[in-house]
């Protein structure tokens, strides 16, 4: 059976969205990426405010209501790709090996890619800083946390390596 | 039952997302709003630009790739209001009583609130305008398009009735 | 003379850059639409934040390292129209008489068009709620403030005019 | 006398932007960040479109709509320095040493300091891939065209260097 998901993981800045990007631009097949940004931006304003909270060194916390909405959004990406779309999802398992669960759970028998996006903590927070529209200290808060006991099928660096060339490393372990 | 998905349906700048941002910011509890532009941001580049053509006009035409990929994306939709989100659908019908059959399927025994979102047609084209962000023609030729043969629950029209306006006027339908 | 400079101003959520945007698009020749978004987004995120500060009102205080650079911004937006560029300004005066005298003095004899852009407060509130990424606060704050001792060869109100409208207006008393 | 211009020139997705932001963020004086793209955005969109064409290939090919405004806009950021601002600009030299030479004809006697930004072709093609927002070929029809006949006082290269130490490395040039 072929790969029906990639589940890119990895901290706020260390290059999950370009890597999705390229994915999408050298897989033959048309595949959707949502992930967490997605979901943050359908959530009403104050949602995104109270939901999840930045403390002040941009560690994010997470209340119910953030967590309840997150419940149906991923029964929803693992119906989409029950019924026929190639999913990637493009996210930052704050919980670590918690998260991982929750999508494991959702995503069943579904034939999925795991694969983890590291980035080194420094590199990830000049990134953070050279792309102005990011709460600075996710990236340094977020660097290691989210790989916290996470299995993958596969990780890349994209510390000193392009985008680019990660998506085709990927591309290359689908079945 | 308390209603579990607002379906919002018009044409490109007739108000749409102005008015699913009010029903966040009115509605006591959190909805989600996910629509059209979502799933288009979704795709590969290449399937924005093929999956749905926009001819000179601004008319658009649905590929198969595109339509295969928007049953999964309703699927998934439907199963986040089945997992408990409330959901608003911020949607193009571009193939009018079509489209609603292909969401109202999907959507089954879920309480769903069907809204038409009018507005002239010559008031689209000027709004259309002043976005700066849209291709010049969408609004012309989607204003009427879009809800040939659709039934909704409740009409509302952004002409003359701010977004604030008719965000109130849906809340107070909610059951 | 022609008219070489026109002077949007107006609150938060009045209405100004769609009506811009809409004189671009119907006045024969190219002007160019510079205006207070484009000058915050040229400043350092930090001089953003602390330069402008938003009280918990969403009033806008203006402290003296961003005025220094708006005053030099100033100098350059009437440079550019001196050397040949039809100039929309859209612009928010904070400070009133003091922000259109400052313009005044920079735009020397240059050929201005000064128009208000008015809209009700209470629909501006609406319309910032119906934006979905404005600080909510400033179109109130704003919407009477910014007129306080202006003079206008113009004034629009978008509280019942559509932008294309307003900019239709306007261009008709180009001369 | 200390420096009151950067120059920042190099192809689409050489990493202008991202060294602009670092820029703003490790210099203890503000400075103001204006380019090509804030031109072009303040264009109207018929002009964005005629008076910069876009070949098959992601060449851009200038008007002389665009041009005249471009000789206003140039003039009118040099005004903004002499009125004290310091000001970083972000730029793509298309003409290579005919767009420099109109920068030095305008800025003068200011104090500028000229910086080359390469970035090996394959690489700047990838990353336009993974921006995706970005017509595909720009970055390869610009990366060695836009450096031809330049003059520079300090060359930095992203290809294997990350944008804050180039950032870095600028600042440490800087009087």
């Amino acid at each position: 059976m072929t790969t029906q998901v990639i589940v890119l993981n990895g901290g706020s800045s260390s290059g999950k969205s370009g890597i999705a990007r390229c994915l999408q631009a050298v897989l033959p097949d048309p595949w959707l990426t949502l992930g967490a940004d997605t979901l943050v931006s359908a959530m009403p304003v104050s949602a995104q405010k109270s939901g999840i909270e930045f403390a002040p060194d941009g560690e994010v916390i997470v209340g119910a209501t953030f967590r309840a909405l997150e419940a149906a959004w991923i029964a929803g990406i693992a119906a989409m790709a029950y019924a026929g779309a190639r999913v990637i999802v493009d996210e930052v398992f704050i919980g670590g090996a918690a998260s991982q669960r929750r999508w494991k759970d959702a995503l069943g028998p579904l034939h999925v890619l795991w694969v983890g996006v590291r980035c080194d903590a420094g590199v990830a927070v000049g990134r953070e800083l050279a792309r102005g529209d990011r709460i600075i200290g996710m990236a340094a808060s977020q660097a290691d946390l989210v790989h916290h006991g996470v299995a993958y099928d596969l990780q890349v660096d994209t510390t000193h390596t392009e985008a680019l060339e990660c998506a085709q490393a990927i591309a290359a372990r689908l079945r």
